[in-house]
């Protein structure tokens, strides 16, 4: 084989795996969508068939011998070339450790979790999900053993979803947050509360339709290549390579604010996905490179944008003209108070700016209980519920608005959540980077994201997953992670809202 | 290797197929339903490259030799079994005679003829679509010359969507019907003309969605399985093996009743998909046996049971609570004669029972003349202007409302319109053999579906593609196939309508 027919192999080889993940993805998609209800069964029988294809095409003995041969040519390579080849070895290496069957067997499990979790959900019965759900950590821990033995497996896990990160950076992490956020929150507590009258009444589903579309089209995100859809718990998923995204809402006819944070936070995963370097299409690179990076694309729109004076002065005389009698004794200033109300409360993905890092606490601490064998799957609603009552002050009432309202681990994305809290921090620092050449401010009260998407689709998007989060980050920013500057942003912005 | 073996490498590589083609039905799904306009290319990439696996699954060593092996046992086989093997054989022998290059371009070319229909439909530009289309019948002509070179490439079609179909059975079935229709129709237009006023008004997405959902549950559909979706051109698809099954709609702000007997006509290929005998899941027997006795089903709901006097009685008072003052001057019989009026008109879909065939054997005609060489595509536009005026008596306006109104072409069925024409037939003579048993008028004024679905379901649809639709036809009716029963049910029914 020659090194211009192995390329030419390597790109035939990523277009297929880009189909089989484009197959797969949307069958998932499809089942939180648009799919009825009792139809779980067929897709759980073909994703065990197109995930067995996925499979042997990754770990079949032409592709490995295609990987080896290029990874023995690597200084004949491009930059992308050996990242690419670093990321797929990994990938092989990973999954020769896993027995076929039990790589099968856990994407059937995965199917079977996401049904039975919706229906303990609604039905408030955790002893319904619970054999699944030990089922699931069970199959992650013996799967974080065969891929690194010589790693502790939840370790293993957090580098998953965020390459670099261990239980002891995070611990750190979490520690600086804690000393922050914790006696912040109590000036917080001490002060009278806003007054978040403005964001509640009826605000049909229409309209807030209505209101997605133009927060898309206010974001610069391309609708022609971004799909809206609603689900149960809002995600963004790309299918196939670049340039179809698909982004997901849930609307509240009680309260719009929520569903507009999901479409602005879901739209910066899809700003992400949509501004990668064209060049990446059908290859491994062609995807955001970790979720603290995503998460930091996800929570700067959402937040440190869309929750900010500016922003709010802008979009407030348009939510008028959406929600005229709604919103008729209101000003944008009032706007902007409601959607900063700081205040615990019982779930994350409705959570406030300052107490969310406490809910991603809760979780960071039970997944490490359970992977050190010190707490059992059984023992996790009382747990959840001892440590929201230790963190956030507060009395969780059923587990459906307490351990069993995120959809991440019955999908098993066990180690994911660190990845909200890291990548709200990294979003302190890139603004403050932004600001040096970007009149960030200025921009959102024009509405204007075109010069904040430049900065972001040069600094970060466009590289796809070319570099490792740390190189991303220390390219984008000129300098290492420091999670203070994230709780100084905190602080400023809360000594402000609160008067403390 | 022994029969068991056999058996157990059959089913295995039935679960296989089914799997892909769930992904590629999704895939394709997805593009008419959800997906933003701009994400065709991805698909296309992708469906070029699961066709792809697909034909080397089918076509693969493996396959034929076990197919053969079969084959040559054939003796020990359950009927099930050798159906099994006679369609994969068949299957196979017309895949191998495809070049997969060819087969692979050609899904590829129908992913961008979808596109660029979409384009001319809503533009009027003919001249847009025609290199694809003349692409696609060219490519049609080609396939059928290396699947059955000894047979007339216009017949090999009509046998993809009708078993044992051909030009010679199809002019003279439609000879039967022009005999009877024409002057059917010329007698109906010299009567005055029904009041069909109330059909038209204002009627909201919204209560039309409401009207959609209790159609379907009024039939028997079971909703847990059967998914709603809108779309361009209203289509059934079933996803995976059974109780999968998607059906689409479009709404009209104007007239309620287009989405209506949309839903019913689409409901009721579910219903045929839905009754399939669950012992073929995961085989290619699970899935109905020919588009002839598809549309016998489809049509059967939408025509015989859905616009007889019966059921528009009882589903009338449901209609005044959903469109209460649209609908507030008018009676269940205005709305029967309504639903009724036999009208020349543009649009196949929109047409009424009576010229609705009529609209078909232009299609037929002009396919037939394609395939002879007699018509280029480039004349499509103008023959098909000049038949229109010929069978229907009138003028088209543009392509947009003559020959760019169905999305057939674009997806390479062609040899498929007859189908609607045959099944429309085939149901007046299950109508005459299901009296015999069940009080049909009796059932739809009381809105039971239930006996009418029990006799579809004994007689049809438990089947699935175990026999052939001539085999199904005769068992379910005990006769042969007869198009003067319909005819004179035509006639029966207008003479009334119209007082002829």
């Amino acid at each position: 084989m020659t090194l211009e027919e192995a390329r030419a192999n390597l790109t035939a080889l990523q277009q297929k795996l880009t189909a089989y993940k484009h197959a797969i993805g949307l069958i998932y998609y499809d089942g939180v969508t648009s799919a009825p209800k009792g139809t779980a069964g067929n897709r759980g029988q073909t994703l065990s068939v197109l995930t067995q294809e996925l499979y042997l095409l990754t770990t079949g003995a032409d592709t490995v011998s295609l990987l080896e041969f290029l990874d023995s040519q690597r200084e004949d390579l491009t930059t992308r070339e050996r990242r690419t080849v670093t990321l797929m070895l990994r990938d092989i290496r990973e999954m020769q450790s896993i027995p076929m069957e039990e790589y099968v067997a856990y994407q059937k499990l995965l199917v079977e979790a996401d049904d039975v979790w919706h229906t303990a959900k609604e039905t408030n019965d955790f002893a319904l999900f619970e054999p699944l759900l030990t089922e699931i950590f069970a199959t992650l821990r013996r799967f974080a053993g065969y891929c690194a033995p010589d790693k502790d497996p939840y370790d293993y896990w957090l580098n998953q979803f965020e390459e670099g990160a261990t239980r002891e950076s995070c611990d750190q992490f979490f520690a600086t947050l804690r000393a922050h956020i914790v006696p912040l929150l109590k000036q917080v507590q001490a002060k009278p509360q806003v007054d978040d009258s403005c964001l509640h009444g009826h605000f049909p589903v229409e309209q807030q339709d209505q209101l997605s579309r133009l927060l898309m089209d206010t974001m610069g995100i391309d609708r022609n290549h971004c799909g809206l859809a609603t689900t149960e718990h809002p995600f963004t998923t790309t299918l196939g390579s670049l340039y179809d995204v698909r982004i997901t809402t849930h609307y509240y006819e009680d309260n719009f604010a929520s569903s507009m944070y999901s479409v602005i936070h879901e739209g910066g995963h899809a700003l992400y996905e949509l501004g990668i370097d064209p060049e990446l299409a059908y290859t491994v690179l062609d995807d955001g490179v970790s979720m603290g990076i995503h998460e930091s694309q996800s929570r700067f729109y959402e937040n440190i944008l869309g929750r900010s004076r500016a922003f709010t002065s802008y979009l407030f005389p348009k939510l008028q003209e959406i929600f005229p009698e709604q919103l008729a004794g209101c000003t944008a200033e009032d706007f902007y108070r409601a959607v900063n109300m700081a205040q615990p409360s019982l779930i994350r993905t409705e959570a406030d700016e300052l107490t969310y890092c406490l809910h991603i606490m809760v979780r960071y601490e039970l997944e490490k209980a359970v992977f050190d064998g010190t707490l059992a799957v059984h023992d996790l609603p009382a747990a959840w519920n001892r440590l929201y009552k230790e963190y956030l002050g507060i009395d969780v009432p059923d587990d459906t608005h307490g351990v069993l309202q995120d959809s991440h681990w019955s999908g098993g994305s066990v180690g994911y959540f660190p990845s909200y809290a890291l990548g709200s921090a990294y979003g302190a620092q890139y603004l403050r980077k932004m600001q040096e050449t970007v009149d960030v401010d200025g921009c959102l009260r024009r509405g204007d994201f075109g010069p904040i998407n430049a900065w972001n689709r040069e600094h970060i998007w466009q590289y796809g997953s070319t570099y490792t989060p740390a190189e991303i980050f220390q390219k984008a920013t000129g300098e290492a992670f420091d999670p203070t500057v994230y709780t100084v942003y905190l602080e400023e912005k809360y000594t402000d809202l609160y008067d403390l």
